[in-house]
């Protein structure tokens, strides 16, 4: 069969492609896709595309709870490409097998926070900032003043609590323990093939090879359908014939 | 059912879907996807989708009335993307139930003006600025001039009134004392699992498990069918047939 | 009843609303609407929506001048948004009630001129102004010379006189003395709630709540019908039919 | 009857209302629609809405050429708008009836002309500027030589000649005495209120008074029809049949 | 009639306007229309609206003799707007009557040109210029070399030239002598009044006062109708039926 | 022949090809092209044109896996065009023979990260950055902190586990040994004809010369028919017809 | 008859006006329309309208070179605008008449090339520039090295190789002697006029002079019809029908 | 015959011109061109008109071998425009016959390769880089290290080795002996006429003198018809009727 868009005939048993491409910053179309591929009986089985550095905690988390809830139905490989790091990594956990390049670049396991400070900068250029304000933290992260004590303790508290959900997610979704995987998560990256070696990824190989893993899990004989979803602008008509 | 933008058949009982996203700069829209849900009988339950760091008081102040009239009429449930902090919390008080990520940062409860005073700056590069006014305190703030005590008072006390409306606003939204609330209101900044902890939010989950929430509350039974509200963009007809 | 633009049947009783919205730069347009909705027999009613912090004395007083003609006709509401300052109050003074959030940011009565003298600067980077004029204060103001005590004098008393008017215009509309603006009209700020104790504003509430009360005065009974002034853009045919 | 754009039937008494907006430029337009309304019998008397800092000299005198014809045929009045300073005065001078707003900017009689010198900035960047000139005026008020007193002298007698010209038409057009208007006419400038003190205005009001005055002088019983010149974007057919 | 581009029936007896304005750049389609209006024997006589600080010496001189060869045909009046000087004044000379506003800005007889040296600029940022050259003045007027005195003499010359010959067609224009019009073609400027005094122009009015004067001029009766030159955008037919 | 895209009947024994040009930043549409022309029956052989300085590893390695499955089925040949660098000789190593042109640039056999750290340069400017992570090398590769040895180490590893797997797959693709292979994979860089010497090319000719030998492999007598992927752009007809 | 762009009737005696205006880039437009006219039977005569200030020397020898032909066949004359210096003289050098406006600037006969070295510069912000090169002149001209007398030696032989072929080119067109020629080829400019008086030109007088000169020498009685090259754009057709 | 794009009947016995301009950064359109010329039989001949000071010896090789095999089936000559050097003459080797204006630049045979170190001026602005990589040599010419005689003497080898194949060329194509080349391909610039002193260029002329020339080496009596290639953007139909 040919791999393209959603073209060909709307019978036989398919793989449907999910891609998440570039910094993760919504949920929304990415949720959207997996529940319409779960929804659909003629999909047998669904492969995750990577190629992410990561992004926003929030979203990450919401993709990867919906992919929990997916696996449960059918199965899900994920295909990393050039990279797969961080949130992009967070997504990848839940799944039943992970494909990645020798030299896909992965791990980067935990979160930051980053805030550049500009007083120094102000007062060489002779501007001077005034603020009025109805609680000592309501400038948390403020480029103009020097982070406090109290102000470095909340941020810190609150990456240590967000790194716990993100072990723990990896944890259960690679079936390894807390302790094993603490080791791992301290940030660093490691290729495709070193991932392999600690456990993060279970095969190497291109999209192609997690299509064909996902075509076998799901008991399809012959080489499989490849589906993906529909582009997202919609028609003329669909402007016409909304409900409210 | 699938979860799209008012595609599907108008029968039914539907949960509506209202998303704020970004910030809070006006308040119309908003407010009128709210009535218009609220009137509309065939919806059932309200999710009010946050993803927003907050914006200007008076639009976050209207639409928490609006929210607290339509909570006394049929069930609304939030859910926190990303970010739901300051205004984005301001406005999300009063529903029947709030879910975060436990990821998502939310808290930030209070209120803040800054100002730059340039007067340094104009004197390094040779500018002098001159005002003609009618009293002492129309060029408060103002940039080209220190801040007396007088101008920091009147700034302060408004500060002031306006954290006092917000404190009583979060109260009797989540049902606290005044004080209950304010050492959390201080301006810090919590993850959703933190604010489970000190009663900010009621449960964790993505907006699917949000919509779930409403529709349960709702009493719908199955899955509910979910409803956005119609797109902003008028055909070209309602061009055509205005009346005056 | 939808609140929207213009939407609906042409009969029953209405509520008129007009938005001020952004820097008062011009009346033409807002006084066009008025004189519309005035004139118009289904129309029971007007809500003057501001959101703005102020512009032009010309325009504030020239659409002042309009809603003052239009309070002897049919009752008119103002709804104060984020912002209802300077010239946003001045169009708001004669109005039968005010309702504003009690955080909207309003007050700020008073007059204001800024001049930025660039002399300075000129001569550091080697720039020389020179003029021809007819008159000693043919260039008052200007940027290139010092304003001199006779400028100031001139200058001060344009601002002074427009000052009266103001503060006249406010006791007039609020049924206050001279003596009792004065203190409020020294340039300050307020709260919508500070503003509702020194009698700047009648009643807290949001738009929906200022559309309810003109009703009411407008002894509409049941929930009033909500009209918009027609959008600006006129069709292609109002370009071939144009009298002369 | 509504006040708008040439919309309205084409019969009934008229005041035809022409609007002169920012900088003066030039005065094609302006004098064009002057003569239409002069000559059209329907239209009995023109309002010319003013709201212009002034321009330059050539075209402000065409148009006051224009206005003097016109008020010996039928009533003109002005409106000014915000401010109606300088040239946005001269124009306005010979009218039947000037209304201002209490708070407009008017006065301003004078003129002027500005020259920067930049050869010492030259200097610093390392740029020399070299002139071959066919006689020692040709390159009067240069930015690369300093002006000779005998320029000055040149340019002086310029700019007297040209208020000498100005002052006339204020006295012209206002029936006062040159004497009169001297005083007035140092460049200093006016509340409309002001204005009205000094004789330079006949009455305070908006643009709407001022129509209404207009009619009742045309001796037009009841509401006047309004309308405004067409808008100058011709139609497409109008491309296609010019004669040459 | 209406004054207005090409609009009117094709009959009667007519004034042809041809504007001047801006920097004049090229004289293609000034003379066109020159040439269209002087072999339309339904135009009567022309009307040349200059609105320009000058241009071009080539330009200049050429409209200068097509209006020259005009004169012998039928009368053609200038009417100066705000500004008619230097190449302005050039084609204005050799017309049978001259207007000009009381303020306009005319006069400027002379030439000149300008180069900036760059040599020490250069320097400054490192840059050095190497020139490979035929002959000594092949880079005359270089911005990278000292100018020469020999190369100072073959400028002056070339401008003392073109100086002859503007001096000499204005003294043939305004049937004055060289020795008339030398003193105040030394580059000074006039208002419109002064040139009057001086002879530089004959009478003072606006363009429709130039317009009465061209038709009494070519014995029009009655108020003579007015054409303009046709657009220049040509139709879409005249892309397809040109012939080669 | 005609060689053009996809222009001619669809009969004959055809030859593909397929460009690569730029830097390899995805590999998505030319494994779309290598499937297409592998599974298309009438397609006998594929040349892969190169011209390309190289880019991403996964990106070349998922190209490189698909193109060793190919060459399995029918013959592959590779022209060099410009440049077939790194990544772009990475790709071309498994086809059954490589075309160079005398002058091509190819080799640079290697990987490289690169990190710019602008510490010094923020201070200069007076900009100071605060990170709050939840790990050592959560920001490994800072541009705002020193490169610690323990980040050094974890990279280089990195490095170099990815160069172990370039040298492999030329040594593989190239049927040499890696003992051979990595005296040339210090990154150097060759000329076409050097690379021939050497080994890492098989042949000097231009495209036309490897469309010629991939026909010859194929079996195909006379002038193969050239064909290329169709274009990427969808027709009208897609957008309508897309299945779910 | 009207001068307009190929409008008119396809009959009758006609004069072709070429313009060529601006640098002298490219010569293949201006060749095609000299060819089409000289082939043209009922073309009887040229104009070729130069208004540019020179440019490249292949170019400018191309359109000698093709106008030496092209007086062999039919009288072409020279209308020169405002500047027709450099290449523009090149170009008119060999036609049967030259016509200048008094004030044409003409005559720079000379062929110069500029280099800048930025050498210094580089050195001041930091960057060294290396060059890897075959043979020592492969950089001539080169902004990051000296100039060596060598490399001044081959360049300065190119300059003086072209102008020798430029004084023959204007020594044969004028039917002047080399030793008339050179002491106006020092790169030294004339008016119109002062050309007159060496011999450069033949007649002052616009472009309708050369009209007519042109007509006169082709034997035309009475006025001439004037046409011009067809517009470049082609229609839409043309795209359709070409052939292969 | 009109000189034009593909016009006129698709019979007789043409010229086929193929145009290269600018920098030579591509070979595959020439080279498509080039082949549809040699396999078209109605064409007789090939001028290609260079107007290129080079580019990448890639596409000046691939094209020089294309030519190189056209020679064989049909005469080729070139026409030097502007300038054609370096690998502008490259490609014009093979032919049968090179023309060039006298003033034509050309030569420049040789090889050059320019690096800019920056490393100073990173410093100076407080930038530091840091290189992890695989090898010695994988970051040879980086602008952020200096170069080492290592990577010098890979690079002047890389360049030699281009520099011979450059020479041979020549020498091949103008069948003249590399010793004889040698002394010329020092990177020296000639004239058009200095380079057919030297036996680089066989007959000054332009364009037309050298399809007057391939005319008569194809034997084509009388004035032959002139040819274009197509243009590329192909008609909306070519996107309709793709095969894949």
């Amino acid at each position: 069969g040919f791999v393209g868009r959603g073209r060909g005939l709307p019978i036989g048993e398919k793989i449907g492609v999910i891609e998440m491409t570039g910094i993760i910053v919504a949920s929304k179309t990415t949720i959207e896709h997996i529940i319409e591929f779960r929804n659909n009986p003629s999909i047998k089985g669904i492969v995750l595309r990577v190629d992410s550095p990561g992004g926003g905690v929030g979203p990450s988390q919401e993709i990867y709870e919906e992919i929990k809830k997916t696996v449960a139905v059918k199965p899900v490989v994920v295909s990393m490409g050039s990279v797969a790091a961080s949130g992009g990594y967070y997504v990848s956990a839940p799944v039943n097998r992970i494909f990645a390049n020798p030299g896909t670049i992965t791990g980067s396991i935990g979160v930051i926070m980053e805030f550049t400070n500009v007083q120094e900068l102000l007062g060489k250029i002779g501007l001077k900032n005034q603020v009025i304000k109805s609680g000592e933290h309501k400038d948390i992260g403020s480029p103009v003043r020097p982070m406090t004590d109290s102000d470095r303790q909340i941020l810190q508290s609150l990456i240590d609590d967000t790194q716990q959900q993100f072990v723990a997610a990896v944890a259960e979704g690679r079936k390894m323990t807390v302790a094993d995987v603490e080791p791992l998560a301290d940030g660093r990256v490691f290729t495709g093939r070193q991932a392999l070696a600690v456990g993060l990824v279970d095969e190497l190989g291109n999209l192609q090879d997690a299509i064909s893993a996902a075509a076998r899990m799901a008991g399809i004989e012959g080489e499989p359908r490849v589906v993906y979803p529909p582009e997202e602008k919609p028609g003329v008509f669909q402007y016409l014939i909304q409900e409210s």
